[in-house]
């Protein structure tokens, strides 16, 4: 899912889009909520019309970045009471109250409020956290939704394999349309997030989407997929583009680099995105060094494409029945660069 | 001509341009000189290659902008020593050098070094520049081109209308393939501009387009139609909206105004631009509160097709012997603010 945080995906039309095949985006709702408001956003009949997306779009329940980006955040069994990072007005969200954004979003997914804690976390911390995930779940589950919104459940757990075990069955138990796996891509090693995962998905149903949330380079994609995860969101082809990073099947390109100021070849020769057809890695470092628009727009749709792409080809290879192969073949070329960390 | 300074029209795409039946771009000779590079755009077989724009391009002569942003600048008989005013690398160019920068740049239409002198500028003062210029412009004429490569001279005397009379004859004595009129639209009030222009019409001849450099608003476009004048560049249309102002017919929107935050209807009810066709005030409002770059890009998109269109209908008007009436109607609709100034 292209990461679509203040009702756009940064740089990038609906047009675009669709041309990229994208299949669903995701919305934030805390950063909605804060800007433009949700008032504004039912105004005019929901994010889909608002920003001309007719496409579906999950929204995220908001917890996680008043989390992480909300200050003088108190929480409670009812809720939390935090100020936005814009102004500093102060607002307070429950389970009912991250429902009703949601259902006001007019989004095809909702997220269950949860509490996502750090890393890294206490076991008694996590232990209590979770409970209250849990308790959060279930009032999120007796929600009212909007017309034919799909609720995914969250598990959490933090890096205890049986506390993510316990998660997901608890959050199993009170039945969900999609299960996502919460709490990781938080800062911990590499390790830690696969082990995470693996504790958590035999206790997840094989019919339900799964999600793993906020990840990740190409590889940990693969690798999450290899554990049965189906669905993703991840900044990173988004993020890095504004920064000048190409993704490529060997890793990423840093376009500022000087060693492309006179390069005649597009970012990846093998590539059919918008960008690749039309334009030099050499134009395209250009408008960077400039500052220009266009540069950061051409790499954003280049890096969509290229992890759209890559999911599209890992659901042929499981089809193939191929996928491992296709895998180790991918993750072999593949070099993780810093700048992905 | 949309303004493409950078070697990209700011924030727009080739594609897009061709959608907005662009028939015709402006290249700064001086900011592609400063970066990339000429050396850069001549590997990569001229600007039409480099940014991918198979129309036609009209690149300035440099001139104005080593007057306007360079620093240390020296004008002698032979040409102008300036030090570029991103990193300061001094440089040297003369009426060859930037006849030799425009063939390798392979322009459709290059233009004749000048002297832009500043307003308010002393009667002498202006007198001697013309004669530099002209003779700039004797040099210019003689210099090797690009293959089927247009130049055209360019008409200076301030706002002193003998002179202006004076510069028109000797340029079109020269002989180039069109006519441009420069040192108006640099801070002088709007009736020297015009009486600028129509002091130097006379002279041009009625068969060679004739170009007015650096107009305007659409008013002031209209102005300069009736008096004869058949191209133009603005920065306008592209550096307002990146402010969140965007053209209609009755003036201009300042779209970062609370009173758009819940209003549904497009930029301009009449207007067949994409932004419009798809888009609302409040959700291209948003954008801008939440420094959107798609923001930016659909009042750019507008604002383009606003003058663009403009400018075919007062050629259709033209045709239909209409155009008097037509310019009289839309001015009256039109009120210039202060933002446009």
């Amino acid at each position: 899912m292209p990461i679509g945080t203040q009702g756009t995906v940064k740089a990038v039309s609906p047009r675009e889009l669709r041309e990229l095949n994208a299949q669903i985006i995701l919305g934030n709702t805390y950063h909605l909520f804060v800007r433009p408001g949700i008032d504004v956003i039912k105004h005019f009949g929901g994010l889909h019309n608002f920003m001309n997306w007719d496409g579906p779009i999950l929204t995220d329940s908001g917890g996680y970045q008043i989390f992480s980006l909300a200050k003088l955040r108190r929480i409670s069994e009812d809720g939390v009471q935090f100020q936005n990072h814009v102004d500093g007005t102060p607002a307070f969200i429950s389970p009912e109250i991250a429902m009703e954004i949601q259902a006001g979003l007019g989004s095809d997914i909702a997220m269950a409020l949860d509490e996502c804690p750090p890393w890294p976390c206490e076991r008694d911390y996590a232990a209590k956290s979770l409970e209250l995930t849990t308790r959060w779940a279930k009032r999120c589950k007796e929600a009212p939704r909007h017309d034919r919104q799909l609720v995914f459940g969250i598990v959490q757990g933090a890096t205890f394999e049986d506390l993510r075990r316990e998660a997901a069955e608890a959050v199993v138990a009170i039945g969900f349309d999609g299960y996502a796996i919460g709490g990781v891509s938080v800062g911990e090693p590499e390790e830690e997030m696969i082990r995470a995962v693996e504790s958590s998905e035999p206790s997840l149903p094989k019919d339900k989407p799964r999600y793993a949330m906020g990840l990740g380079t190409p590889p940990q994609l693969l690798a999450m997929i290899a554990r049965g995860m189906d669905m993703f969101d991840c900044v990173l082809p988004t993020r890095l583009a504004r920064n000048g990073t190409a993704f490529t099947s060997t890793g990423t390109l840093n376009l500022k680099n000087a060693e492309f100021t006179m390069d005649k070849r597009p970012i990846e020769e093998s590539c059919a995105c918008p960008s690749c057809r039309e334009f030099s890695r050499g134009y395209i470092r250009h408008l960077i060094k400039a500052e220009e628009i266009l540069g950061l727009r051409l790499i954003t749709l280049h890096n969509l494409y290229f992890y759209l792409d890559l999911i599209r080809q890992a659901r042929a290879e499981i089809d193939n029945g191929a996928f491992e192969e296709f895998r180790r073949e991918f993750v072999s070329n593949y070099k993780t660069r810093d700048s992905e960390a």
